[in-house]
């Protein structure tokens, strides 16, 4: 840590940093040193393998070059592997690595780079490709051409697991999706890539041994196993695990389409439509399940290379087995107290068929019971204090609890999660060894292949930036400057979070002329945990189009956000005199935004629903400039207009169209100081 | 066209029409009649197929819902294919079509929406397939949902031949690039693409018979065969034809590096890396190169389904046959007066392989002697002239000049060229029936995989309306209004013209704070015609980055045309209010630009070359704010300023970092008009 430490030190001494931050590396590395000067990437780059080479490396390289490639707008016909000498990068991994990715190889590096060349060395592959995406993110646009500054980097990740899981059983995600964001993740140095490929709401892979699994339990939307085995060597030449989930005994209604006999209750069965845990589970009291588990599991166990294997095992409500009498008298016989009982017994079964076809079971919380081989690793949604308990148990474990995505919490709040923190961070070096990681959930309720992307990214690089970099890594500030340049950078790789909002909200105006639609999107975040359930107009299904405004609106507002630096300045009396005028410029805008909106939402049936919003923005917007014309005048605001203003912001706080306001509690603070109430509010 | 003027009429009566054509189709159909009420367009809308079906029928249909759903943000598992009772679009073709898409299959369709439904129905698939983009194009956001207006619409094309060629030999186009714009290119209806695959600069197709074609003359930069097959059947599902073509004698360095003893001249060669016309040709008067041509033409022929193979033709500067005693010998002893006879013996011989494989001979105007069978044809970049003297001897005909993409044309230049315009007026209708159409070319000195798109996109709508739409369609404010939304339209295509635009300013900007950039480059284009080479500060090659503002700015600036009217409105004394004002304000907007891209131009070498273009926009914005204070005061300018104005426009209006500010000829009108010479200039 004292070398990051000292480089932080080193940057805040440069005079461009102000503006800037000079490496805009995420996560940021362990170590940073910063050199003198620059080494400049024109057309004569090339890079250089030194060592042992193997095919695998020279893949890595090239998929290096092509993102190089890229950034720089360099022909495709640059940019070369050429021998030692010559090369401007030369890259070494000491060791070769195994044929299939392992849990815990190594993936440090080291990075040192001087005016004159590059020198990149990892202990394998995995680390090279590591250092490569560092490389990459420090490439800039300088007056003497495309460059590098000198710097020499040491790095290594915090936890062995680090990932990503995108659920394609409730809203299937195409090939291309799932490629763009494995390219992401690659990007931010992530290297577990959780696939849950079934759910209530359908049967995503090709099974040849079942085929009515996705011929009955799809909707015709699954991957076959060529995409499978494509897919996972895509995975695989980034660095990145593919460890499939299917989930048991619940979540399995499309199981049941094709094969009711699997299921607690008589069919015939439906995919399901709706959201929720629902009743149907797998009957645990048959042998003919676990006859049927055995052949399933032993296909995917070869389709998938990967050691480990994820039973899901979340959220039985047990009402099937309730009321069969059969599985009733099973649990007398077996003297199961209760459907607990009856669920750890169906996951010992369950084991023993993984471990039998070679893989490691994963499975979330609820799997946890001690009569489980301590190989096991426990997934929690529910949070440090579980990991804990597991580690004293000897399991091991990873996070999601804090790093679900579709929560739509801010990229702070996330970062703020850590796996070692809370209940677990008392925890003795061995039990503390046990917990893995952590991954990031990407639940599909409400996502789709056109805004998936937005609710990943670039919040996602925030949890990347948890699970790789030292735990001291921690200012916010920071971390939202990097994650801003990220956010653009990641374009580059053909993420779409960015490029997808312009035709997303054309598509809800129903016009080319967007932008004071886009003025109001800005500022505006969905409703954050489950609320857009709780608040929904109409029942939500598979069945709706995710096209409404919630669809196109940024989980976390970059306009809010910078608004509330802007006014927090402000009231703490060191904005400069831009700044203010900032501040007003955008309030006004704010205020005049409706009138330009308001011919849009005729034509529409898609604004028609954020009216209210729209009108809120223009009140909140005035409410705004009053406080600051007080401010301006030196005077104190009127009690009474402090409470009929603070009372329409109450009411502009709440959502509208299942939508909140960000710039509510920042206009708040106006009002307060307007008031006189500025210390008040100055000590929150 | 009875229909379609009194379509046009109607429209015109309609109020709404002021503000947004109602109709945004492009290319404009044969007849539209336009209905009352809409169809909505809602999760129960499903396409029944009527009458025979195949498989290739079913195809199509569900690309059409693919293009639906995103359009609309529909789940993936809505939008099926039902039966015909339940369908809210019924869709019929008539007859089955050849397994191979021929030149001059019946692309006609009839499109009827109602209220309560619609039908689609053609003769062939292909006809199905273009009436299926009309659908999409006619979908739009209203107060009620999504919704097609109540329409009939009778269609067919006029030119059996509408293509693109995209030259992949100068600068290689990975598949995904190919398969967005075939996919660019079915939106509107062209049908045709012409595969221009082997330059000086690179050999493009693996060939198993003579690998050293692309072993050796590619950078590694090629389609292999199965790629190739893949990219036919993706454009065959598109209803586009694929033509290879391969130029041949000169245009053919590429083949020469692994393949010397088929030059006129000795190796070795090396790949070309500059641009131009360069002396190496195939050698006429060795059978070797026929048999070479004979195997690689049987080869080829077989991998490309398509009857017609284009065999270039072009450009032979004949300065290796001059050179060439042994040449020169051939020439005297075959009679031959000129290196022109000599070529005209090479395309007969040639013309017996390409028939001897079953195709058609295509080649560029260099081809036509009258010694050459009736069945080819040809392809003109001299003109229409060229065409009706080609008819006149019985040949047929493609246009190509004026529809060079890489000119940087504005989109009303190339609407205005017409095939049967010009020299090809007056031709009788037996001659006339011999132009076959047209094919916009996109020449790749100066394109990468980032940028082709927006040199593609959208001018190319203007050329394809052109082609498929009466010669009557010809409101260049029509086309352009149209245009603009189409543009945005193609966004669902996964074109990149538009998302591209961002990350290259960025990356020239070195920072994400690119307003600025945007604004200076919202107003520039690219010099025309081939002064980007001529004016070219360092000598371009294929090892050049095209990651200049002149790779970025847009061929065509929406923003100069849009003032460029306002300007005009505004002398011809019809500018509302508004509309003086947004005057000013572009002008304000403008003049101040420079101010806040200063700070960025230290930081980037890639802004380095456009501060004279920044400079000059705050001058002539100075300008024309200058010009307008003039006409409000009601005041006539002074002849000195007037004078000096001038200059300085004239000054402002020559390349810079070879952009031009297109904004230049607005502004000598308000000066013209503030200095009193109003009249002369509306006369213009």
């Amino acid at each position: 840590m004292r070398s990051l430490l000292l480089a932080f030190v080193f940057f805040a001494a440069l005079p461009c940093l102000a503006q800037q931050p000079l490496l805009n590396l995420m996560p940021m590395p362990a170590t940073v040193q910063l050199g003198t000067g620059w080494m400049t990437i024109d057309a004569s780059f090339s890079v250089g393998i030194q060592g042992n080479s193997d095919p695998r490396l020279e893949r890595s390289v090239e998929l290096f070059l092509t993102n190089l490639r890229r950034q720089t707008g360099m022909p495709l016909l640059l940019l070369k592997i050429t021998e030692v000498p010559q090369a401007k990068l030369v890259v070494e991994a000491s060791r070769s690595n195994p044929a299939v990715q392992e849990l815990g190889e190594d993936e440090s590096y080291r990075l040192e780079i001087t005016n004159g060349g590059a020198k990149l060395s990892a202990a394998t592959i995995l680390g090279v490709m590591r250092g490569f995406e560092t490389f990459l993110q420090l490439v800039e646009t300088t007056p003497q051409g495309f460059a590098v500054p000198a710097v020499t980097i040491v790095d290594h990740p915090r936890f062995l697991w680090r990932g990503l899981m995108i659920d394609v059983g409730r809203h299937f995600m195409p090939p291309d999706v799932m490629r763009r964001n494995l390219d992401g993740m690659a990007a931010l140095k992530l290297n577990v890539l959780h696939w849950h490929l079934s759910e209530n709401q359908g049967f995503r892979v090709e099974s040849k041994k079942f085929p009515k699994l996705t011929s009955m339990g799809s909707d015709g939307l699954f991957y076959t196993q060529d995409e499978v085995r494509e897919l996972i060597a895509y995975a695989a030449e980034r660095g990145i695990r593919v460890v499939p989930e299917f989930d048991m005994p619940g979540h399995s209604t499309s199981w049941f389409v094709g094969y009711p006999e699997l299921a607690s209750a008589p069919g015939p069965y439906q995919i399901e439509r709706k959201w929720g845990i629902f009743d149907p589970a797998m009957d645990p009291t048959e042998e003919q399940t676990y006859r049927f588990l055995d052949k399933f599991i032993g296909e995917m166990a070869e389709l998938f290379p990967d050691p480990y294997f994820h039973i899901g095992g979340d959220e039985v409500n047990g009402k099937q087995w309730d009321a069969n009498p059969k599985i009733q008298a099973f649990k007398r016989a077996h003297g199961f107290k209760s459907n607990e009982d009856l669920q750890a017994y169906f996951n010992q079964r369950v084991e023993k068929l993984v471990s039998k076809h070679g893989k490691i079971m994963v499975g979330w919380d609820e799997i946890l019971r001690p009569d489980l081989p301590k190989n096991i690793v426990v997934q929690s949604w529910r949070g440090q204090e579980s990991l804990a308990q597991a580690a004293k148990q000897g399991y091991r474990g990873l996070l999601s609890y804090g790093y679900y995505l579709d929560l739509m919490w801010s990229a702070a709040r996330h970062y703020a999660v850590d796996p070692m923190g809370d209940g677990a961070a008392n925890l003795s070096p061995e039990e503390a060894a046990l917990i893995l990681g952590g991954e990031a959930c990407m639940w599909s309720e409400y996502v789709s292949p056109e805004n998936i992307d937005s609710r990943i990214w670039p919040r996602l690089a925030a949890i990347a930036e948890r699970l790789w970099s030292p735990a001291g890594v921690a200012d916010v500030d920071s971390m939202y400057q990097r994650m801003q340049v990220t956010s653009r950078w990641l374009d580059w790789r053909g993420l779409t979070h960015n490029s997808s909002y312009p035709p997303m909200l054309r598509r809800i105006a129903g016009s080319d002329q967007i932008a004071s639609l886009e003025i109001l999107a800005d500022v505006l975040e969905p409703v954050k945990d489950y609320s857009r359930e709780e608040t929904a107009p109409v029942e939500p299904t598979s069945l709706i189009p995710l096209d409404r405004l919630i669809d196109a609106a940024r989980p976390e507002s970059a306009t809010g956000r910078q608004f509330g630096a802007m006014v927090d300045a402000l009231l703490a009396g060191h904005a400069s005199a831009p700044t203010r005028q900032q501040i007003r410029q955008m309030l006004i805008s704010w205020r005049d935004n409706q009138a330009s909106l308001q011919p849009l939402e005729k034509q529409s049936f898609l604004l028609q629903e954020v009216v209210p919003a729209s009108d809120n923005l223009t009140r909140v917007a005035t409410a705004g400039l009053e406080a600051l014309d007080y401010m301006d005048r030196g005077a104190r605001a009127e009690e009474a207009w402090k409470t009929q203003t603070l009372a329409l912001l109450e009411d502009a706080g709440k959502q509208q169209a299942q939508l909140l306001l960000v710039i509510v509690p920042s206009i708040e603070k106006l009002v307060q100081a307007a008031a006189g109430g500025t210390t008040a509010l100055m000590s929150r």
